[in-house]
């Protein structure tokens, strides 16, 4: 099967929403008036952020899930993306696989594939999304105010226990390792709570290289620090691998260290002043995704993260980084 | 040096016609009131692409020039563009050569760098490049009527001269292979005949994989064929490549060989109908580009290569396909 051919077989359907999808020199897009558009990029390496081993699907729909959730981060709503891919031979199977959880995530986004480019070479996924946010609404990382509430989507901690059982660092029991798994290998972008926090939150960043990682953007951009509470923040953590650790399967301080700098949750940290709590907890149930308070926003930079006493804990996690 | 040292140092430069650039997790662009948005995305791979030798400053240059020109062929004025990037390792030789040669023709077209991703992995290189075309003037591959001229930009077969020499397959004069290396490691988009295009062209197309395959793509969706003068087709490479010809470096054959499917030009073929030639002049002399009639739209599928005398040739040429 020639280049063309591929294109066409797994590639190509028609854009929904957009003046002129794949097959020209370029796409068009008409952002409606009075739109911004927000733009997002996210490679993927084999070996580096999936497993050979993958699952085709499940590495189609992460592909733009991981992007998704860059749309979710600025509060902006899905409306279109390019793929470019890099593919050591033409092997069917996985293209089949791949295309087919591609779509199914696009299209429950109603995103549109509009163009792209395929080529020879070692594995190497690249995606660039286009989402609509209205002018000014964006959610940015630099606007968090000393005082507002630090909160967390979801079950962030979930992506690096099933890392930590593909590395052979720990076991679990078989149920838990197939949800933890399928939180890394298949996570959920919080396009639709992205949207719903739009002049609520003060500021908003995804976490893909550890949650304390990349809060520090939203840190540094806002001139600002943070105490967390850890007692909350450890069990956040998905319920049944908390009771994978109670039956000793991992240690309270590996739990919490997976939590705050685990990576690959594609979760949403985000700040909001205490005075929009209730707004905060119905976009959560609007959005039907769940959010957990688990600090606060301090003038004096650094990250002070502290126990249920309220006693200051001395820990150090890195963020993840690709030439660290 | 880290990921985020990295961008700092090398990418991250103010975004002057963008509302939001590097460094959130999106950028945000605001196509003006009418405006559409043209997107196109190019990957290169080490060894497919480039030559692993190439100078890192032609490598940034061209990474970018390959997306220019379809934005050039879609008559789209550049607006932005986000870069992803897979290094093996960081060298920063390299990453200053390589974002040098990216900035300028960057900032020649006016086009911030607006967002990315970099990772490790074996190179590769993937750019998204965003332009601004007035709704409905975009220039389609599928305009192309029976009848209009078919015209091609520039000096096509000069890249794949230096290809040739590259492998092995023939020698040139120093000077020659000089300007044809030029040619082949840093192509000119033809952005400002792309834009003076706009109403006058029936089609265009932007030469990558050949100038018959690409305009293979004009055909197809204009459901057409074309007749090409051969005689004036074969001479659109380089002058002073022609006279390397004439001293026997190469042969006639292999001229219009590399002319009509050599790949890696980055010139536009495009369509016209007669009544407007004065006004195809007009766009090539205010945008200072040469352009050449060297056919005409047929009714008739296929492609038909004539010779001075107008007899047909009998000649195949491949374009060039990833995966054949």
């Amino acid at each position: 099967m020639g280049e063309f051919d591929l294109i066409k077989r797994y590639f190509n359907r028609p854009a929904k929403r957009s003046p002129l999808g794949v097959g020209d020199d370029c796409a068009l897009l008409a952002p409606a008036p009075g739109m911004q558009l927000a733009v997002s990029c996210d490679m993927l390496v084999e070996g580096r952020h999936f497993l050979s081993t993958v699952d085709p699907f499940r590495l189609g729909h992460k592909a733009l899930a991981v992007n998704l959730s860059d749309l979710a981060a600025c509060g902006a709503k899905p409306l279109a993306f390019t793929l470019a891919l890099a593919l050591p031979r033409v092997d069917e199977t996985w293209l089949d696989g791949f295309s087919r959880g591609l779509f199914a995530l696009a299209e429950a986004h109603g995103c549109d594939l509009v163009g792209g480019d395929t080529t020879q070479g070692p594995l190497n996924i690249c995606i660039t999304v286009f989402g609509e946010v209205p002018a000014g609404q964006a959610l940015l990382r630099s606007g968090a105010k000393p005082g507002d509430d630090l909160y967390v989507s979801g079950t962030p901690g979930d992506a690096r226990l099933a890392l930590e059982v593909f590395r052979g660092g720990l076991s679990l029991p078989a149920d838990v390792f197939e949800h933890v798994r399928g939180r890394m290998e298949q996570p959920t972008p919080r396009v639709a709570l992205g949207q719903a926090l739009r002049g609520i939150a003060t500021s908003a960043v995804d976490v893909s290289d550890g949650l304390l990682g990349d809060l520090g953007h939203i840190l540094r951009q806002s001139g600002a620090g943070v105490r967390i509470d850890t007692a909350i923040a450890m069990n956040l953590i998905a319920p049944h691998a908390q009771l994978a650790r109670v039956a000793g399967h991992f240690s309270s301080e590996k739990q919490l260290e997976f939590v705050l700098a685990g990576g690959d949750d594609y979760e949403l940290v985000f700040t909001a002043p205490p005075a929009s709590r209730a707004a905060v907890q119905a976009a959560a149930q609007g959005s039907s995704t769940a959010v957990t308070r688990i600090g606060v926003i301090e003038a004096e930079p650094g990250v002070r993260l502290v126990d249920a006493a309220g006693q200051l804990l001395h820990r150090h996690y890195a963020s993840f980084d690709h030439f660290a």
